[in-house]
């Protein structure tokens, strides 16, 4: 039988079943689509690849899912570090946005953002951020799955002058991707400290209606929780859920502050967690107690915020990160094992983006978002568990290989949707602009 | 005038004095040492080298100081993970230890951890292991620097049968090393909990004679303080000061558990703290308060400690975590900068070593142990600031060109005293062994 591609691979850990790493196995891809999995003997009996690849030292994974980003912002990277929260927005982002703010940053942003994602085994990332028109454009040009955030603030931005025409703006977009297959929307109402109880509301109803996740950054920092108790009498997520917010199509953002009752709650509306543990740290806005929220049953996924809270898009550093700094907060050395954090950083997020049935694990039926890791090389030598060297030792550089939907946007470390050397000129042109 | 070696770069940052980035200027090594550092324009009419670098996209650094680590036992990195810090021993590390320690152990494991840390930017290493005088032969077939600790552990081992012949062997291993340029030795007492009072006073004069550091783990744990208080009535730290060994030879590892009294008794005797923040966090052992200890006037070095913790001898990765999780424990996003974490992995560990007159910064008079980093990939771009790109952005596989003493280990990624393909075969075989 012809197929598409065929991928004969020393290891495929396809995340669900869990636990399970197949030796010498290949994933039939057809359609865009994975059609088979079997051991490489059989495969090669059965199938004939249009195109085959030999992968005799890789690991192949589900492509990891980044669930909180501003990829436009990385052409802010490193432009303002070791700064409180409030210095670095007020005196050096916003101004900086202020000023520069257009649909080209937006469109060369996010460019950079989405080839550092491919190079690093990313294949979906869920964005908020102004002009997300231009974000879904290139991530369509590039090849990559996004998730574009239909963003809402309650103050005028050079995108949209208030909250009715914010929202106007998003439902045209959202009208607009209806026939995209690789790209859809979410409501990205800011935070509850930037959006009123109207605009929430209203966005409620709408994400109802059009069966769309809402995705908010929410209990960031103490600061956040505490300003909101002397405003509203009550905590961020206890006004989020009177208003009817806090259900399975939720994604609360950081949640670094979290009572027991509230890890309770948030388990049994079935929202998910996205936890991004280096912002976390780099902007020192607390601790997501992930052991906690595991055990009480919450879905936790991961993402890497913007790079220029970060400085990265390294999904296999927010694994590690996550894997680590989850063992530390617990006091347990077993809490948040690999596998776990392997998880977050695939199934998990694609059940928070409700993806599930599409992508987050290599399963017949669901598209091919694959990636191929090299484990050969000496940083990762030896090796007696394939999953603990690729949360625990391996970077993001041994990523070869990956493909959304069938289509390999990386091949052999090259970007094969992306001009490389136009990219960092644009770059240059931007960092000359931003620096002076 | 004639020298060995001229790199000209697009930035130097020499380390000392501090905050200081030279754009364009030439390292001039001669005879294994800095002999000048100028601008480029300079640098061509003044010198030719016998060998010259041109690295135009690159940051010349001093070379970065692994102060804690255990480099044989790379050979069991991921053989145990996500296990509780007991059972990781009792029933991994040192059964398997048990079995297989051995000088071709010792030397096979210490080579991969040589190659390891060359190509990712790690030109010194202090280590703490069985078969030190192996370790120390290792390193010297390689060129690169270390300190190879002169371990003593109150119970047998097959390097050892008891401590007074874990210190004969020290010694007459420091004796032999007494010619050496680039190895020397300290004495590595294991830990307070598994060495007696009486061992430490014998260490204690004898480094005072010989003049050597005292390298040891202190205050990994609570449980580790809470213990020695039920058995001895006083935290290992008062009974280490008591005997006299907290002074400015001595390197105390871990120090996740401190009071304030502790961190200023610390500071006034000029001892110093080595920090592995991620081996702390992946054995849940505690949060180091680093910024407080820089505050209090301690100079804090890094160690990765073994990569059976860790899981990887990557400094990058250490500098980086030690950054960001150095502003979380403090509450503080301007806590333990860029800046502050490139000085821990190189003049604050040559300090800690009793080695900054000889390396730690790129300081003319000083021992050529040089790396290049090379920021043109997407990853560091756009680049507003090297420091910042170097800790928070890049990654050891930037490193390209490392230099022991003015000579060449690592030239374009390739390891030029260390045959790869020999060293994976040897790394395979103790797979098959120690999985079987």
């Amino acid at each position: 039988m012809i197929v598409d591609t065929l991928i004969h691979a020393r290891w495929i850990i396809p995340v669900e079943p869990e636990s399970v790493t197949l030796e010498h196995h290949t994933l039939v891809i057809d359609g865009g689509r994975i059609v088979d999995l079997l051991p490489t003997g059989l495969a090669r009996q059965k199938y004939q690849g249009l195109a085959t690849e030999n992968l005799e030292n890789h690991a192949l994974l589900p492509g990891l899912i980044n669930c909180h980003t501003h990829a436009a912002m990385t052409l802010m990277r490193g432009i303002a570090d070791d700064l409180h929260l409030m210095d670095w927005l007020q005196n050096h982002i916003w101004p900086l946005e202020q000023k520069w703010m257009s649909e080209a940053f937006v469109r060369d942003g996010t460019d950079l953002a989405i080839a550092e994602m491919i190079r690093g085994g990313t294949t979906c990332f869920n964005d908020m951020y102004f002009y997300p028109e231009v974000t879904a454009a290139q991530a369509i040009q590039h090849g990559i799955r996004a998730i574009v955030g239909l963003i809402v603030i309650d103050f005028p931005t050079v995108w949209a002058s208030n909250t009715a025409e914010y929202i106007e703006k998003g439902l045209a977009l959202h009208d607009q991707l209806r026939h995209q297959s690789l790209i859809s929307a979410a409501f990205a109402p800011h935070a509850p400290y930037t959006v009123s109880d109207e605009a929430l509301q209203k966005i409620r109803t709408l994400a109802d209606e059009l069966e769309l996740p809402v995705h908010m950054h929410l209990h960031e920092t103490l600061h956040e929780v505490e300003e909101a108790q002397k405003q509203n009498g009550r905590r961020p997520l206890q006004r989020l859920h009177e208003l009817g917010l806090i259900n399975p199509s939720f994604l609360g953002v950081h949640m670094t502050q979290l009572s027991g009752d509230e890890i309770s709650l948030f388990a049994h509306t079935g929202a998910h967690i996205v936890h991004c543990p280096e912002s976390n740290l780099k902007l020192a806005s607390g601790f997501c107690p992930v052991a906690k929220c595991l055990a009480a049953g919450i879905n936790v996924a991961l993402g890497t915020d913007g790079p220029a809270s970060n400085n990265d898009l390294d999904m296999f550093g927010e694994m590690r990160t996550a894997a680590l700094l989850g063992k530390a907060v617990a006091g347990d050395a077993s809490a948040v094992p690999a596998m776990t954090a392997l998880r977050m950083a695939t199934i998990n997020g694609a059940r928070a983006l409700g993806l599930d049935n599409e992508i987050g694990s290599l399963s017949i039926g669901k598209s091919a978002d694959v990636i191929a890791i090299d484990l050969s090389c000496l940083e990762t030598q030896p090796l007696y568990c394939p999953v603990s060297q690729i949360v625990y030792a391996a970077s993001r550089q041994q990523v070869t290989d990956l493909w959304v939907a069938g289509r390999c946007l990386l091949k052999q470390r090259q970007l094969t949707t992306i001009n490389t050397a136009d990219l960092k000129l644009k770059v240059a042109e931007w960092q000359q602009r931003l620096a002076s």
